[in-house]
């Protein structure tokens, strides 16, 4: 390709700082270094992990930087080395890396790659320790690994999935985040079985998803716990309890709907009262409780530890278990078999140049996830 | 026999209020009504939930009491409708029942049984509510549902375990508690595999039982960690760890020292900060932390939730997940082949009447199970 080897000039999002409306601005996109691949992104969601470092709150959270991490796009160039993707490939972009070399990868018991998370941690890249990304010779940090906020992108080539060239990417750039995150929390970290009883606290993109897992795994009742009566009633939610309606605690009032309380809670909001709530809420002897949500910097959870020694089991989740390399392609198979929503989670469609009014919308309750379309 | 139907009048250890020593009475023990079971108690051993209780903090704890619940014995007599043993039986009562015909039983989950428990937690037997204990007309309580500091003692048939007679009942006695509850935390709960890294937090009965399991299991690594360095080192500890010797906090030096933390940890002491540094003594992705100890009431156990969202589990045990009724035997039956130690845990013999003396010496460091004679 013409672009190949070259520097890119393109449009990307850029957080200054915590809190001010994104930039959108003409950035310089280096070319791929060893073991990496530029990657032309077309649609990018928007995800709360996003917002929630974009607001401060991310110790992690390094700026000026790049956001996005849920995304879709095609292979523009790829570094020396580089043997698993090639220009014009399919791929979705993934936080969560898989070298398949690790001590993780290789322990056949978690996702979590530890191959480039101390560059990723660090918002550059792992080759020379620097940013792909310029303003007029100023770096940009990375964020996560992804930075699909850019027409352009550079990530590691651990982090690409190569998926099949016929699937939307307008809709399956949503299997970045916060769908498998739903699912596999479901299916790979708590393991519902059918006939099972499930609550969810807060039904956005992830809980919904959660929901369908859930619903797809058999289980026989689906509680959804939140405080926006607005629900999303076509992906699995058998109950809805509102919080607000009730004087006494959300975990007591879960434990009588369900004659001593729920087979598996998760808790999808990232509030450690809730997570607290989410144990508290499963039956005694086997409840299994799922963290997903990323609580604030500092905060802790508790509970008393007769809660665990009565058989509550306490996890967490990321990515929802899913190797990311291997699986994503999997996750949009199952989609273009019909075997799994993604349609129905896009409640917006905007440009790039919306993006800060896409961010006011993931606020509202009627939104669950908005695509930006990237090359207007 | 002869008392068969009768009361009988027998010596027991009473609590009358906290922290007081035990006294020793001639109790009146009732016959068993339906469903309950009287047994001669021949040896009973004492444990730290006995002195637990006994301290005041169990906010469970009824006085006055017979406290006691690590023994073995002989049934003298059965109530009505009980089919599973009968006079002359060799036993050992169990704390923790198994109907096998509550949803806890029937799960298939858990072993923690729920039929008694009302009563159990209350101080009486199901049948009248009431303690078949008196003196002179005046009731004790029943503890634990098994109450052995006394020469007689009544349970529910749910709550004894027929066993071999040839077993010995001096040294089977500590199958009613600490060691089936290190064992089965390994073996049931953790489901410990070949070659994994081990940290034990506290090397009493349950601890050294925890190594002990582990070994079995074919860990490769069992790291002790006590703040008293006698160590009992013959049950499977492969390396001792002092936090007094670190300035760096526990769950640091055993990350440090296992290249990214413990596959699987026990926390034996019921210390909530313990509880915390065992669970964040695990490794990323992967680590198991089973709280085994009873804490003191009100006390909470906390940590970041990112500990659990990268994938550590936090879960606990009661009687080591064994269900008692049904495995309680077969434990006896592997002891009986050497399959499991029982005799190395008794560091003490003393008889009934010292059992004052026993409860000093449990707080000693030589001491692991001290085991009394009670028919002197």
């Amino acid at each position: 390709m013409a672009t190949q080897g070259q520097v890119i000039t393109c449009k990307a999002a850029v957080a200054y700082e915590p809190n001010k409306p994104l930039v959108i601005e003409d950035v310089q996109v280096a070319p791929p270094q060893a073991g990496e691949v530029r990657i032309k992104i077309l649609f990018t969601a928007l995800c709360h992990t996003d917002a929630y470092t974009w607001s401060g709150k991310d110790p992690e959270g390094l700026f000026p930087c790049i956001l996005g991490h849920e995304a879709a796009g095609i292979v523009e160039s790829v570094g020396e080395g580089v043997t698993e993707v090639q220009p014009g490939d399919h791929v979705i972009p993934c936080y969560q890396a898989e070298c398949r070399e690790c001590k993780f990868c290789k322990s056949g018991k978690t996702n979590l790659c530890g191959k480039v998370r101390t560059a990723t941690g660090a918002g550059v890249m792992m080759n020379d320790r620097k940013s792909r990304f310029s303003i007029n010779g100023k770096p940009i940090y990375h964020f996560m690994g992804t930075s699909t906020f850019s027409q352009y992108t550079v990530v590691h080539d651990v982090s690409v999935a190569k998926i099949d060239p016929q699937a939307p990417l307008d809709k399956v750039c949503l299997l970045g985040c916060g769908v498998p995150t739903g699912l596999g929390a479901v299916w790979n970290t708590a393991k519902v079985e059918t006939g099972a009883i499930v609550a969810i606290f807060g039904l956005g993109t992830v809980g919904l998803a959660v929901a369908e897992g859930a619903k797809s795994a058999g289980a026989s009742r689906i509680i959804g716990v939140d405080i926006d009566s607005k629900k999303f009633d076509n992906f699995g939610v058998t109950e809805f309890v509102n919080p607000k309606d009730y004087d006494k605690p959300i975990q007591q009032v879960l434990v009588d709907l369900t004659d001593g309380g729920v087979d598996y809670s998760f808790e999808c909001i990232g509030n450690v009262s809730v997570m607290r709530a989410a144990l508290e809420c499963c039956h005694k002897g086997w409840g299994t409780s799922v963290i997903i949500g990323v609580a604030a910097s500092g905060q802790e959870i508790s509970t008393r530890p007769f809660q665990l020694v009565t058989g509550r089991v306490w996890k967490g989740t990321a990515f929802g278990g899913f190797k990311s390399r291997s699986q994503v392609p999997w996750l949009v198979d199952k989609y273009m078999m019909k075997e799994i929503k993604i349609d129905e989670y896009i409640t917006h469609n905007l440009t790039l140049g919306d993006i800060n009014k896409a961010f006011d919308l993931m606020h509202e309750g009627g939104c669950l996830r908005c695509v930006l379309k990237m090359n207007e």
